[in-house]
């Protein structure tokens, strides 16, 4: 039996206590095993995607409950399908569930519902990982960005570029059928041009990698600053600030505490060593490496300075780590904050370059609220030269175009090389198979398997 | 303006992450609050009761997700009623809520949808609470019980009891009116019966409060015995059982460990000693007194004794408290369990008066799923006495019965006293007046308040 006409049975709202909970068949026995649970009293003939309230029971009353019937291919998984909403809490769920697996449902498997609508043709793989990415969307710019590739955004851009690919190939496989008669209908010249132009659209692609996993997890702001200047002072006063929403998180290594703080539409991830004890000795080397791996990861760097004490070698030190790093990334901004205002001020440092300056008492809650609409600004100029794009968001997008790119330059080293048509355009027809797998036009078990083991049950 | 015209929003599903949420509007504006997030172009005249999918936008896109309009008052609330199921995660769901505040709605409050759905007479209080109930129901059969309340079974029951009062009441009023010829119509000896008849009904509802308890929270199984008799080895044979679900919760008091465990379709509360030290002095008094006080508390006593050690005075005292609680509350079932049985055997005790005796080992698990089958028997004798009965399931219902027997026997004292039928008359209205309060007939906002206040938000 073919797996996908078992019908599948999962809650798909969250498990917990609410009002109501939705469970969702599917399956090509749908309507039989839900309408085995339906009071025999009340089984007249549904209409589509009208909403029935009903008795459900088994050897009892299993609830009181709305119940909706999709008839394929006009559903999520373009199967038959049937929602039941009953009163919230485990035990009616489970219930009603456990009733459904004896009427001939079992229980569905982690993202199996969006498997079938894409081996179904409702959605294609960009589109269920999109529908992944917005579940789990932590910041209102991710899930728009999510929501950008669920209505195909970023499909029709891929599938544009391989329908390229695929009329480049073809020309060149024109030519060898005339290979004796020494045709060339594709000229060199205007084929690596072409070839070309689609590298820049998949590298620029790939280059939204980055920021997608900013918009994702949250842009990462690193603290930086010599000891004592007030860092963790800095990071208590953002996250305390009523204007953030905080949900404290241990760091991803020890060394780290990281805070995420949600500001306006977006996400961030504030990084600091406050907390961890140096040894004096140790300050100088152990602090460097630490600032500088915490330069290394961040998108946007706070530059930490005590205004009450004059600036040393160790914040010049610091400072360069900072702008050197900036030099070489440009998207890594830096903004310099001069702390302790409250305080005898004794650096009298001329300003060192930098996207903005500040002044604050992170202690007196003083231009707290100012630093963050400034990092919020930087943040939205981060992304704003890509406004008018969708991102790409994970690893298995970002390795199918490198593999896309890598071929794409095999072809085109084969046509500088002047190799015959039919190597370039193998590697030509390569690169177009590798973008009709991200899309998932070609495509197989054990990827369909990894993508959806990621999924939640019941999506 | 009315609290009950303001349109109100919330999400109506468990808050987490799972594949779909369903967010809940009800208000004279619900319509035209939903209609400010649609589509423009997706606006046509939407059939009630049919499920729709539609772009929601406010300044960008918020979701693709299914929308069903209930126009009051066949809805939940009585009123007009939107349901959007939306994606799941809290950004989209967060994102949508916002834009329909925007739109006009304010968040609902705990409960204020079914405090709606009461207001405008699609359900009673009793129905209220059982919504309430089969949303936090532990155990199917306390769900079981909620679903009958629901179902209006005990609503039903409370409205012929204040019929019957009614009726008598409206007698003796009659012969107010007639009070100068000396007519009596209401014969005082049928009166009293029949109020008897009556208390009998209130005593006997009153009486499934404790099993009400027991059902809802789970029957309070305490594991007694003198020390060193393998109590706590018990517990964690029961706990760690593979039939048992299990939930660890730290005991009502210190004295106690305490573990939920599912058997069957009911919810077990084990209580027990397990861990407590003792000095070797305090053993007989205090042991004996914290015994005392868990054999009050429980509904089924799992007795303990030492296969492998003589039967002495401290088990003799402790079977003693046991035994006389049980003559004392007939539903108390006293369950011995010889533990130790792969030891050598040195209790030559004969058989002790007993609902049941069991030989387990709990070290090597034997013997430990018979006990649980016979707790379970014991547990289901014990609701099936009264299997037909539906139960109350709160102190503000157990309060209002209690109160209405006491002005019922007010009310038979008079008519003893051969007072003056309005005497009487007066503590039969008042009666029927607190049972009217029961079902919510006779209401006001403090109790609402009291009772939604423990409604989830969203229900």
């Amino acid at each position: 039996m073919n797996m996908s006409t078992e019908t599948i049975v999962a809650l798909a709202s969250p498990s917990g206590v609410g009002a109501i909970n939705v469970l969702r068949i599917s399956g090509s026995r749908a309507f039989e095993c839900a309408g085995k649970i339906l009071h025999k009293d009340e089984q007249e003939n549904f209409e589509p995607r009208r909403v029935y309230l009903r008795r459900l029971q088994d050897e009892s009353l299993l609830d009181r409950a709305l119940i909706i019937f999709f008839p394929g291919p006009n559903s999520y998984t373009g199967e038959d399908v049937v929602e039941i909403h009953c009163h919230g809490g485990e035990v009616i769920s489970n219930r009603i569930i456990s009733a459904l697996v004896r009427s001939g449902c079992r229980l569905a498997v982690a993202g199996e519902f969006t498997r079938r609508a894409v081996e179904n043709g409702k959605m294609d793989l960009l589109q269920a990982e999109a529908v992944h990415d917005l579940i789990v969307a932590e910041s209102p710019a991710a899930a728009d960005n999510a929501l950008r590739r669920l209505d195909g955004e970023l499909s029709s851009k891929i599938k544009r570029l391989r329908e390229q690919l695929i009329k480049i190939a073809a020309l060149l496989e024109l030519e060898l059928d005339f290979a004796e008669e020494d045709v060339r209908f594709a000229d060199r010249q205007e084929i690596n041009e072409r070839l070309t132009e689609i590298t820049g659209n998949i590298t620029q692609l790939l280059s939204t990698y980055e920021k997608g996993r900013g918009l994702r997890r949250g842009l990462r702001v690193a603290i930086v600053g010599k000891p004592n200047v007030g860092k963790s002072s800095l990071l208590n006063a953002i996250v305390g600030s009523e204007r953030a929403i905080v949900s404290a998180q241990p760091g991803t290594t020890r060394d780290f505490i990281e805070e995420a703080v949600q500001i306006g539409d977006m996400r961030f991830r504030f990084i600091d060593t406050a907390g961890i004890r140096h040894s004096q000795e140790e300050i100088e080397n152990e602090g460097i490496i630490r600032t500088r791996r915490r330069i290394q990861d961040a998108d946007i760097l706070l530059f930490v300075l005590d205004a009450a004490r004059p600036y040393d070698d160790l914040d010049e030190e610091i400072y360069k780590e900072c702008s050197s790093a900036s030099e070489v990334e440009t998207r890594k901004k830096i903004i310099i904050v001069k702390n302790k205002i409250d305080l005898d001020q004794k650096n009298s440092l001329a300003s060192l370059p930098a996207e903005a300056e500040i002044s604050i008492s992170a202690l007196k809650k003083q231009g707290v609220d100012r630093l963050q609409e400034l990092i919020s600004k930087i943040a939205k100029q981060y992304f704003s030269a890509e406004q008018k794009e969708v991102f790409i968001s994970n690893l298995r997008q970002k390795d199918a175009l490198e593999k896309a790119l890598e071929f794409i330059r095999l072809a085109q080293q084969s046509s500088i090389d002047m190799l015959s048509g039919e190597f370039i355009s193998r590697d030509v027809r390569a690169a177009a198979d590798e973008l009709a797998g991200l899309v998932g036009e070609i495509t197989n078990d054990q990827i369909l398997d990894e993508l959806f083991a990621n999924f939640c049950i019941g999506k």
